[in-house]
């Protein structure tokens, strides 16, 4: 399979080409089969017509992809997009074989789907008697920079005996202070997050991924954002969170290679507990619920002091512009900024990543709304746990509460057409064969 | 108040205008006065410098204002944008003054937000002591076509007393076949639709809107929609639902004002039941529960045959094109759009202006998703009722499960900068007025 535009292969021959391939309609209108052809039928003249390629991209050029493959998985550094699904999964099966081919069939879909294309023969090109491949909402639609981003969950190197490959950063995260989790929304043996400008792509893709997935593995939890809050690109406008707060203006730009490399990509020499980690990074998710009632009914000063930083620019207290470096110490001692910053944290620094949500009302008439947060990390240890820590004495914390937690390891990018997800942990293990062609 | 950006009066003299206002930061650099009007600042300085008006529309002219005034509502034939935040609220005042101050109050805010200004005097215009008017997060984004529109639950008429002047069209909907109807997720003494292009922005005006309503309403249940699955263009590309089928084909365009005048609004003279929603609507929302993981395994044809229109082009069984006229009786007596059409239901016609839903996973690992069905209408009697019925027989009813359900009278439109939602309803009820100006 290439990344250019091919038709698929059919039963029928000769195979159509789509410059002379008719399409079922056109064959209806033509052969004046007319109403025949209609609810009853199907078979060989209508199977050929289904040949007629509807996976080609929409509006190729148009809508933006971003590169599926590379050194790290995109939906990290690459530009942020603006709507985001995300889902956690559990894996059912326990053969280790049927795993790698479902890692494989997603790869492959992951491939097609970010350059815009549908799954397999797509929703109306394979056989009318079978289900089609792609579930169709998708289609006519650009790619919209869409990204999928796969990761591992601790629990899945216990499910399928690799705990001798799990990585030490990959810890299982400790209790915080005020934590109040619901389990039904937290851990996972593995997610996927897929990030898109059209929040129908980024549905879709999850959707066909687990429809793919079926019998192998289930949805655990998923969340749906609706805004960005964070941006990876400096130049950007900063998006504003639910709080009303500009959110992400001291974040790692994907430009800045020395950051990111220093903070959100695992090295292969010297993270070497994993090597097959390298290029890779971790995940932190937290559902972070926002008790927005309460927040709007706080005086501007207090949410001010609150993130030690104002409301309209978003400077920094007692500076006047939003990118002016915090200075720390005019800050409140319990000001969100100041617990989170690098210099309260022995330098430990973040790639934040998250969202916006809002999931309809709690029973008590409140929105259940706020902030889906992600952050990208070299190593767990030295970067969300220790923030969080530190983050135990925030203002902030009476107006919200983390009630969802998931950790993962991001493996490294898919390098090729031959390449697959998880490829470096799961062909090197015993059976398997680091040779990307033949694993 | 004027359409046109005004600004905010202020308590501080001499009133700063937009040209010489310091702004709180400008303020800062300039005096010196640095660190120590930090974190602890708060006063007549800080009040005078928030007086900058942050209530302009960012980006004027970009991003799309529709026409708040009007003799019908926006919302209904106006372009269906592409995301939907719906709110139903119950009514917890019977306190008629009081409710009809919310009215005002929230009419005021809607032609703010609708031209892309914030609420009041801001997100950090008014006085740093208070909470600010406006929340905040549509700061710096544009309009993005936001309409937002009202309706009116029968339960309303009830709690105000009002029940001579409930309209007959408003009728209680009876129990359908299959209906599995939640509680939670059902009627309301009133309801907002807020749609706009960018889901922040519809987002930002509900919460705005049950902030000013604190005391006096309570949010219900309320729905996200992330994808428009109708259209009110008739050239625009048709949208496809989660069933991947182009929906919304045979809608009422916006500009068919025929159509609209004999099936959508209701007319003063001839639905005379009720003068006072001349110029209005009835809506019916119908929270539409999708089995996509057993719809995805369903053969194409059988999804075809389903809605008697094919999956690629959406063109009737028989026909070659989207548009061409569907032939009913060429599909299986059993066909959503056979079923749905005019013709099976004496002429009943419906504007439809439904949304897509994901709303993560219920507790078995399938997706909590299907269509937030709306459709506007003259008559409940004579639109969704006969059509709903009709559906008992609709072999989609395997896949789908109508979970939540209301019914709303909207309204005619807010005519002017003195008008107000309901006035027609409240300022002619007993002590109340018919002048605008006055009541
Ligand atoms: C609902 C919860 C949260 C909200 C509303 C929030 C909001 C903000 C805001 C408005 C800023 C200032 C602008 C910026 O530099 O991005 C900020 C900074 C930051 N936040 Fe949060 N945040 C939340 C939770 C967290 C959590 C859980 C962490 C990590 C454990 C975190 C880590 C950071 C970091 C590292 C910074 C940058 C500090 C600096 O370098 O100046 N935040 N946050
Ligand atoms: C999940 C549920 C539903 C799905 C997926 C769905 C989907 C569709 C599709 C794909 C079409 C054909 C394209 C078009 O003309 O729009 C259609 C037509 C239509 N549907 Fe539905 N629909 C659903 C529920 C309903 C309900 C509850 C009603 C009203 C009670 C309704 C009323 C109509 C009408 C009036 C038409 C146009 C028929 C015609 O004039 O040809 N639909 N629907």
């Amino acid at each position: 399979m290439t990344d250019t535009p091919v038709h698929s292969g059919q039963p029928a021959s000769p195979a159509p080409t789509a410059a002379t391939a008719p399409s079922r309609r056109a064959l209806i209108g033509w052969g004046g089969a007319g109403l025949a052809l209609g609810a009853a039928a199907a078979g060989g003249a209508v199977a050929v017509a289904r040949s007629v390629d509807d996976t080609e991209p929409a509006a190729s050029g148009a809508g933006g992809a971003i590169a599926f493959h590379g050194i790290h998985q995109a939906g990290i550094a690459t530009p942020v997009q603006d709507r985001l699904h995300f889902a956690a999964f559990d894996v059912k099966t326990t053969d280790r074989a049927a795993f790698v081919q479902l890692l494989k069939d997603w790869t492959e879909a992951a491939r097609r789907m970010t350059a815009g294309r549908a799954v397999g023969e797509g929703a109306y090109g394979g056989l009318a008697e079978a289900p089609p491949d792609d579930t169709g909402e998708a289609l006519g639609l650009t790619p919209s920079r869409l990204t999928l981003t796969i990761g591992f969950g601790p629990s899945l190197f216990e499910k399928f005996d690799l705990a001798g490959l799990r990585p030490e950063a990959l810890v299982d995260l400790p209790k915080f202070a005020g934590d109040n989790l619901d389990r039904n929304r937290s851990g996972g043996d593995l997610c996927i997050q897929a990030c898109a400008d059209d929040p129908q792509i980024a549905v879709h893709a999850i959707r066909n991924l687990a429809r793919i997935g079926f019998g192998k593995v289930v949805i655990r939890w998923s969340q749906l954002g609706f805004g960005k809050t964070s941006s990876t690109t400096p130049d950007a406008q900063t998006p504003r969170n639910l709080m009303g707060f500009k959110d992400g203006t001291r974040n790692i730009a994907g430009t800045e290679t020395d950051r990111l490399k220093k903070f959100v990509w695992v090295e292969d020499a010297k993270d070497a507990d994993a090597a097959w980690m390298a290029g890779g990074s971790y995940l932190v998710a937290r559902r972070i619920r926002m008790n927005i009632e309460t927040w709007d009914r706080t005086s501007l000063q207090e949410q001010e002091d609150i993130f030690g930083r104002d409301k309209g620019e978003g400077a920094p207290v007692g500076k006047a512009k939003e990118r002016d470096e915090p200075f720390l110490k005019a800050m409140l001692p319990d000001a969100h900024v100041r617990l989170a910053h690098p210099d309260t944290n022995a330098g430990a620094t973040l790639l934040r990543r998250g969202y916006s949500f809002t999931d309809g009302t709690d029973g008590l008439g409140r929105l259940d709304a706020g902030l889906f947060f992600l952050a990208y990390q070299r190593d767990v240890r030295k970067g969300f746990i220790p923030v969080q820590r530190s983050l135990a004495a925030d203002a902030l914390n009476e107006y919200i509460q983390h009630v969802g937690s998931a950790v993962f390891a991001i493996p490294p990018g898919v390098r090729d057409k031959d390449d697959w997800w998880g490829r470096t942990l799961f062909a090197g293990t015993p059976g398997g064969t680091n040779d990307p062609k033949e694993a």
